[in-house]
């Protein structure tokens, strides 16, 4: 019979074999966490290795993503599709076993880690898409979501303003079903952290609602297991369970060391290692009788088929409950949605409204809400002004209060832990979710909007007040920048609408782009409506289109605008066809989108013949250079905003028409 | 004789007073701290209004910077040079009276805030240098540096994650004579914030090691005076004092509610607080007995007096210290600093080593660093990969282990604390603060880095693994659209060398760029030395420079490159002249620094003649078409990246010479 610490050693060794094939990566952690994830992992996770998006599974996030080498080994053990020779070429170009777990390279890998404290704010996603869809689907005698949240975390995650955030908000909404396990080593990457981190972090969580479960051995299979057990029996909060462990254990000379952590041990300690631990076998072998004490296989196969056995119970009770459940895992919009949404886009533009697109924004949630049951959303202490409450909008944090409906968020004043919220919202299934906040305060937020671009997750951000139109709050909360540096996100799509119609089209484009996010940019203040034709209307959709040309001659320049910019844009060119100079008008709502379509239509809408070119955008202009080029000009923002009425500031930062004029005539010589 | 109460009712009248001629503003927020306020400013705060630098006085800031009209209030009614006709322009165009306090534009207002949670960090950054100053240049018998510092906070900077990086930190050094003032009024923008933050926060205060003082009555004058008496009482550890207030107080109808924050009261609502209040004086009128009340110039010019003849005692006791000191106040760089840090580059010229830039930076540091006392810096948690450590560094945040020459930081893993901690260093004056993590964990500091620039403040922000070549670590830890992004704000200056000799200069920009930000953005790999002439060493500095020129033959194209790229563009170069394709390479170590530059200089680095230009650079592509147009073509990363040794990832990604070579002969045609 193979003990417990013979197990745990599997992973050990893997973890120093691999770091060490590599020659590179963090030994440290899961040689010091190989006890701990061994409970866990053989006595309580819910998981199916064969089918790793079973949607009732345990998900399992390793917020400490640095000691990645523990969760490959884990997944490898357990009998997932990652074979020995994927943990050979750890850390190599187009191996599964990427340096940071990641979310699309590796099966059973629930949300990209490594950036300290998102992986603890996922799973609080997690924690809280599992309560919100037991609550919408969950039947008297049919429980059909019941899964748990474990995390790991360490000293980094802790430290991290991040872990503040959304340990808040578990606290507050009650997570009972997420269990966070903390790797208190006492060391991080500078040494022993007692020279930068002395919190009491238990005394930290409790002042969160948290079940704190302290001074844990984190070496002792027993203590662990005991500790586990009482976090189960907890009812209405999360647990944090406060691990003491040895970095690097079994390592003779480096364990309890900062040298153990992020480098090989090196060919000699590896040696010592192997030898203190009783571990004779030599590099990435693996004996028969330590893979059947980790396999996981039958359990698992055993596990899913009780749930699927009890789903068909289910469905036979509730059939349409059912087919809405597997629809929504499926990611599938509904059937009605292509015709009522486009519809609802019709409308709008026969109909013309003037409003802030902000204001449009929650038009349009008004219209989609009702037809998406699986949009959970909310905004970070800003929902009069992000206007991200829609008719339907009922609390999904706290308790039952909403009887099952629940799909709005109190985010409280979180921007980056919201961001990384949603991200696992979208990540758990069965929701599509927003966040909001003023455009400028995405830097608060950044990296997390980077990870769902990364990973990649189905998250809308939404961000209000986009630009000086934001008037007196001045320049603190004037984004300048953020239009353009959101743009750079590689694989994002920022949209910044012009009119109602565009704020619907951007907003059927981020629920219809699965898989993938989006970030809406909406204006504080009123915006024209714009006429369209029929095939104008359907190619807003492309990110931009020729939304007038000149009558009767053919155009001698082409202005680019976006959002607010865009009425500024149509003015200016009336004027210059009074002044015989034929321009084109091109709206440009989503760079991304417009950069994807085939060159054939881009080249219709922005020939290459005319280099004549300004862009207008109420924002830092060396983004533009993209389309305008070294022979065109850019009427946008050269420094920082000010605080005074917006239609000042327009004014003074030159959003006029004669300034764009002016422009104009320069570029056509 | 006027009560308190009337004393803090004139600052309640000129907010709403404010609010209502703006249309807009925070009124609830000063009506609701007034009482704490009145009592701070009069008994306790040691300032001189007649001169707001006065170096030893105490920093007040107002985290919750949204209620900027106390302050504006607090400023006219003590004596400062802000006259009520700007406090009648409240939020209008060139007032000194902006929605948000701004240090750049108010006398007495240390640093500009409204991005929430940051003025707490820049408060830790300024009791950390009075702490630092202190230890610096006080002697016994002669205590010149002593002053206090007070923040003021609400519920939004507490449950933003930065409140508890900087918490725990500030904690962790035993900040002592850092006084932060709890607003708990249960109330944010969302309404009662009991739905989204139910955090113990006075545990969590004491969780961090601080003095925590509870349940203050905060309109209780005589109740607001003890608990700050206890909290001057108290030694080794920071104070927070946590005062229930009522939001609006005095409004009959909107008090105790979110109406009262962010929107004016209303003509009625305002003529009902008057009377609730008994303040019958119109607008913007303050009683001479009530001026009387708040005057602080006699008290504020004898407390400067007192020190000055403190002062004038410790420069006859120590004339260098003292000259020392007033050197460091004024911000002036050491007499010797000039010819010293000039004989520095041109010996690295001479020698060229071959390193990382982060090696190279710390070399640099290892030069510059005993030149200047100032310097103050550290890493979250990066020291060894960061290299920010040099030879003469020594902790300066915990207690008089360095023996009065304390000048480096360690920071924990907490990136956006950190930053904003180095703000307030830098504005608190005596230093030149520089701070570290790699270049991808920028954006979990953003804001604070755009506040540098915005406030501005004379932060370095040190960004190492600056592409691609971190390798291994993937993706998450690979900055790719970084660079371009931290271009994008307004009056930032980023440096990305490209060798030893390039990372001493731009240290020596960003030491020397007074008042300033600058990022220094520094490889994890080798780099190749360049040669260069007396005059491009010389041109190093304007940003951009002809690093090499064809012999013999007029060139062709220009290869644009920065940091890393530029010797795979110097090898390009020389592959494309033996194929006589005659081509000039510039490196643009810093695009801000170039486009600063006379035309003439820019025409002579990239004539307008030469459209086949190719960009160069290991990162997002779109920033570059500022420098190629449409006609050139760039060399960089369309996508995040992968984890694999960094030699095969430049591969992959195409940072090869061939694939440059052919970029450059598709754009020569």
């Amino acid at each position: 019979m193979t003990t417990r610490r013979e197990l745990a050693n599997a992973v050990r060794a893997l973890a120093m074999d691999a770091v060490e094939a590599a020659k590179s990566g963090h030994p440290g952690m899961p040689m010091g966490m190989a006890d701990i994830a061994e409970v866990l992992w053989n006595d309580f996770l819910k998981f199916n290795p064969a089918n790793p998006k079973w949607c009732d599974r345990d998900r399992f996030v390793l917020s400490n993503g640095h000691g990645s080498m523990l969760q490959y080994a884990l997944l490898h053990l357990t009998g997932y599709d990652l074979p020995m020779s994927e943990l050979k070429r750890f850390r190599q170009l187009h191996s599964k076993t990427a340096g940071h777990p990641e979310a699309n390279e590796t099966p059973g890998v629930e949300t990209t880690t490594g950036p300290l404290g998102q992986g603890l704010a996922n799973a609080v996603g997690f924690a809280l898409a599992e309560k919100v869809l037991a609550a919408h689907f969950n039947r008297p005698g049919h429980v059909i979501v019941d899964h748990r949240t474990w995390v790991f975390l360490g000293d980094g995650c802790l430290m991290e303003g991040i872990s503040h955030e959304v340990a808040s908000l578990a606290g507050t909404w009650g997570l009972n079903k997420l269990v966070a396990i903390y790797d208190d080593n006492g060391i991080s990457i500078d040494g022993e952290v007692h020279g930068w981190f002395t919190d009491d972090t238990p005394g930290r969580f409790e002042a969160y609602g948290w079940h704190v479960i302290r001074g844990v051995d984190g070496h002792d299979a027993a203590a662990v297991k005991r500790a586990i057990e009482a976090a189960l029996a907890q009812d209405g909060k999360p647990t944090l369970i406060c691990c003491k462990t040895i970095i690097g254990f079994g390592a003779p000379h480096k364990q309890g060391k900062e040298e153990s952590h992020g480098a090989p041990l090196g060919k000699d300690e590896v040696a010592a290692a192997r030898e203190r631990l009783g571990w004779p076998y030599p590099p990435f072998e693996i004996p028969a009788e330590i893979y059947a004490g980790w396999d996981h296989r039958a359990r698992g196969a055993a596990a899913e088929q009780a749930w699927r056995d009890a789903f068909a119970a289910y469905a036979k009770a509730y059939p349409e409950l059912a087919a809405e459940f597997e629809r929504r895992q499926r990611g599938e919009l509904p059937a009605d949605w292509a015709a009522s949404s486009q519809a609802y886009v019709e409308k709008l533009q026969a109909e013309g409204p003037e409003v802030a697109s902000r204001k449009a924004s929650q038009m349009t949630l008004d219209a989609f809400g009702p037809l998406l049951p699986e949009l959970i959303g909310g905004s970070a202490d800003l929902a009069g002004s992000n206007l991200t409450k829609w008719k339907g909008s009922l609390d999904a944090g706290n308790g039952d209060s909403a009887g099952g409906k629940g799909n709005y968020v109190y985010y409280g004043v979180r921007e980056f832990g919201m961001s990384a919220i949603t991200n696992g919202l979208a990540l758990h299934g069965g929701f599509i979710p927003y966040d909001a906040t003023f455009l400028v305060f995405s830097d608060y937020a950044r990296n997390a909007v980077r990870m769902s671009a990364l990973i990649p997750a189905h998250a809308i951000h939404v961000y209000t007040h986009d630009s000086i139109g934001l008037g007196e709050d001045g320049p603190t909360h004037q984004p300048v920048e953020h239009l353009g540096s959101l743009r750079l996100i590689p694989d994002n799509q920022v949209w910044r609408p012009c009119d109602a119609v565009e704020s619907a089209v951007a907003w059927k484009a981020a629920i219809e782009r699965k898989g993938r996010p989006a970030c809406l940019v909406f204006s504080r203040q009123n915006l024209r409506h714009q006429h369209r034709t029929a095939a104008q209307l359907a190619a807003i959709a492309r990110g931009a289109y020729v939304l007038s040309d000149p009558a009767g001659a053919k155009f001698k320049a082409i202005l680019i605008a976006t959002g607010s910019e865009v009425e500024l844009a149509m003015e200016a060119a009336r004027t210059l066809a009074q002044q015989d100079v034929p321009v084109r008008v091109v709206s440009m709502p989503c760079t991304e989108a417009f950069d994807a379509q085939p060159l054939e239509y881009r080249e219709g809408v922005l020939p290459s013949w005319c280099r004549a070119r300004v862009a207008v955008e109420a924002a830092s202009t060396d983004y533009w250079r993209k389309y305008v080029g070294l022979d065109g000009e850019v009427v946008g923002m050269t420094g920082f905003g000010a605080s005074a009425p917006a239609a000042q500031l327009f004014e003074h930062f030159g959003f006029t028409v004669a300034h764009v004029v002016d422009a104009v005539k320069r570029v056509v010589g």
